[in-house]
């Protein structure tokens, strides 16, 4: 169930339904947008009878939902949702660049590469402290050592931290030291994981999983919308399939297919997409070019001793290079972009 | 790393070895076969040099292990693992018959469920009590509820309980209550939840992720191994592909590729590897038909009225027609599979 | 549009409606069955209005088809097919086996593989003359010399030859020194070449294409039956998938999903549906477990030297006991399959 | 076998070695470079001895060649080939467009969309006349009556014409009406009509096969060009996933893949790489960011009525937008993409 209200509906109007509908038994969640609030009634089980809503003063409609998402949808807002953090945002005018190295290794690799990500002009600083990593024998991340070398990269670059969290436990750490919730694909249906990111204040980046069709990410972003928290954004990082010429198939379509219904930023990811240094930079400027809101890339300053993933780090002079190509082509496409 | 005790070695000389592997740092995991003990090293960053154990009493050789996995092989162990639950066993002569409802509802469906497969001879009883359910809006399970009604069955039909656990949380409650911890395929690489299966006392049935490659799959066996539990299950039960007259793509070749590698047991799920109740039984008896230690069956004593997956599950009826036509291939085939 | 015949109707009532339906410019495909003659209608542009047959004397009804295919369904034809090659079938009750090496490479191999063929009691040998290779520079067939030794292989040992055929001037030499016309996974929508089988005489065996939709593959059928050859045989080969431990994913669930729509027998090939010699017995197990009509087995007197494929092909030991496991199954599960 | 010539090599001392290539009975295939003469050798099986080049006057080295290609490689064309098609070119500095509509269907039709693709610019009509249909009750294209209008199009407006030929037959009628020779998706492994538009003296355009990996796809250009036909432009259109936002999905990184191996131009189908409307000029954006020489797009007047694909064709509207569009992205781009 989906209530519109009118584009004239006063506060009042809009919190005596969130009262009705909390009477209810359920739970209520108001969207304001540029013209109208819509509020999406979650917590119900079977369908919800709209005339408890229709003749409430203010309401223009109560839209029964078919789909099995509700949160997500450009009915329920029209307009794109801008994930701010703090003075940068994911989602507005400004092509957002996340850049860093998988993991963060040392304090003075993190600090190096942080030193071009600042220069490049990019908000955005990545790093594992946590990696998911397929062999029990394999790094496994410096855990809270990691987050505080982020957080001591934040302090001193301004630049806003995304990394990764496992688990529970994890988010509570990426709280305290962290200014973004990363979840990667391989938890994109890990729900437990997500309904605690969805509880928390801080913006999550929702990678989608190696073999997750569009419902199942997108219904993954509900799951944490579900709780409360509205500041998710998609990332596209490339899913599984027969090719092997890449370590995975950047699947560039789901941007425009995302757009098509729901109002959340999505990102693109072309080192894990590719998982090959010399394609990140064309396949950056290819997120670019097909709409995405930001990219996220992963920089090493000697991606040869890179401890995970270095096959797909740029070099700080491939980075640099990135970003000029990027910036270039979103200048051109920036309002057909937006149409 | 990999030491071989010879035949003959006394337990004080394999007690010897332990002591020299805790000492250096490391982690030895002991693995007694019918001609000789094995032990795999792991903790070890790097290789571990040879010389530290060839001239120990009792070792016939320190093998460096080269492939990304040590404890599920065949070379740590050459006999397959018989996983034993209380009398009951996965991997042995007999054909293990896991078999239930995708979710228990009610006291009343659960029973009529776990007399049928009772009567069927079968010795393990499969539901869900916390369901990972792609939309935040489905039936999430009973909870504990459900554990309660699981253990409720046990006592009164003796059936060993097998049943999910999503997240660290859920294994204390599967601990208390059930058999066989089970863990899904939207879990597979959820690395947490591994360790945590993988101290626990119980057996650890691992389905194949959506998406998991041989070597994805053998990984996390090994990460639950890694922490001393061997007891683990491997269960096929589909792949996603582009077919689409499956809800999953059920890869049976992977059994004779684990058999090919690892000493654990494997068996198939028919039920969500083709997600068409039509299917199942010719499936089921494909699945024997390969060579795998058993099959965990969806059914249901009315699979119209079932609140999750209820076009998979066999009504009663079909379940007891499946039983006898999978018997009568094991009994067939059960010398070429063990060959 | 589908006109099914009363149970009693006359051969010149029959006739009469296959005059009217060529006076209105279509095709007949009459269908005779155990309990009446169905007769499907191609070659119209739209829809075919059903009052030009109701009410013709021995019509019990005039179905208008809203699915892709008319002349694959069980509706035109309710029966199983039998594809008759003299005195030898498929999709009878016995098993078909079709045996043979993957290229003929020379006259005392061909005849070394086919003396065991026969000795195994199978019906059908198999060899490629013709082979589609994916590098222009790999061994491309012996050509009609392969052919011609395939015609003294049928002269001798009283087998019949299934071969390939590549290109439309390939059916003119397969039809005249073999007995089936295989169409290769690779040329399944080759459109000119379907039409051409369908044109011929000889019964036409249908490989999978390796990324073929069941949809797709049906309709590949029905062209050739579009064209009047309604001897087609179905042949699941393994699909494409990211699964990397087999050299495709043999989707065992195809022949059930046949079953259920179409008359046509299937077979299954568990060579190149797995590309590993280890694989082929346990998985040509589980096709005659899932209910296929046959299977098609790649053997070779010399795996080791084999000019292709060499790495899927059996030796003539393993073959015999291939043969001998897979009848005890198809003994147990006949009748089973059968309903 | 590769042969490189010295860059002062003269005329005779080229024509000298490949008379001894051919009296050796192997074929040459001299690629004249803006540095140097390479020749490539086929036709020999089994290696080639390099003394028989190494002391020949002009020669400079010769490579023995381990991959599975030669004739499309770097090694053997350092720079990449231009495909000149009359006045027009794939694979130079200008972005090479070619458009139309799917099929033929009329010439009011197919003159109303080649008066839009004159007007924007692009020098490519594309139109099919021979269709392949999954079905074969589908609109299969009004065959050599299309090819007329083509050639009548290619009068009137000098568009040069790109056309599809699904058979060798169908390679004569369009070596009699067009310019550039199409093999779509689903013939890219016909061995037969590759080795035909190999003996042709028109370009050819190479779809990417829907389950085709890059070895595959470059090995099938390898065939054209073994025959003597180098003028190969490879196409990315899209590949067969699990996804089911689009119809294919598009494989952008093969565009890099390509370059980093190959010499031949490729360009990309955003049509049928989406099969959606709204789809298509976001991913001819990407296509063109990522560094294709060209992009093949389906316009139509009335998409509504389109006898085919009409789902993923532009209107003429949406066309000069992405025109527009593209151009703008490739001027930003191009040193980028070159190097």
């Amino acid at each position: 169930m989906l209530i519109v209200m009118k584009a004239d509906a006063t506060e009042l109007q809009i919190e005596a339904v969130l009262r009705v509908i909390e009477e209810l038994g359920f739970k209520p969640h108001p969207m304001p947008g540029a013209n109208r609030t819509a509020i999406g009634i979650t917590g119900n089980q079977g369908s919800v009878d709209p005339t408890h809503f229709e003749t409430l003063p203010g309401v223009a409609e109560a839209i029964r939902v078919s789909k099995p998402y509700k949160l997500i949808t450009l009915e329920l807002r029209p307009e794109k949702t801008i994930v701010r953090v703090g003075d940068a945002a994911i989602g507005g005018d400004e092509l957002a660049i996340i850049a860093g190295p998988c993991a963060i290794e040392s304090r003075s690799q993190a600090f190096a590469v942080a030193e071009a990500v600042r220069r490049s002009g990019a908000r955005f600083f990545r790093g594992g402290a946590y990696k998911p990593r397929t062999s029990p024998y394999a790094f496994q991340g410096l855990g809270e050592e990691g987050l505080k070398i982020l957080a001591e990269i934040r302090e001193t670059y301004g630049l806003k931290i995304v990394t990764e969290a496992l688990d529970e436990a994890g988010v509570d750490l990426v709280e305290r030291y962290a200014d973004v919730i990363q979840i990667g694909a391989r938890s994109m249906q890990n729900f437990s994981l997500l309904r605690r990111a969805g509880r928390s204040s801080l913006p999550v980046l929702l990678k989608r999983g190696l073999s997750a069709t569009l419902d199942e990410w997108l219904l993954a972003a509900e799951y944490i919308m579900a709780e409360g928290n509205y500041q998710v954004v998609l990332c596209e990082r490339g899913i599984r399939t027969f090719a092997q010429h890449t370590r995975n198939t950047l699947d560039l379509a789901a941007v425009p297919a995302v757009r098509r219904i729901s109002h959340l930023p999505v990102i693109v990811d072309p080192s894990h997409g590719t998982g090959k240094n010399f394609m990140v930079t064309p396949l950056a400027r290819a997120g670019v070019a097909v709409g995405a809101d930001g990219l996220i890339i992963e920089v090493h300053e000697q991606p040869d001793h890179a401890l995970c993933d270095g096959a797909q780090a740029l070099t700080l002079e491939q980075y640099e290079q990135l970003v000029s190509d990027v910036r270039a082509i979103h200048e051109v496409i920036a309002p057909a972009a937006v149409s």
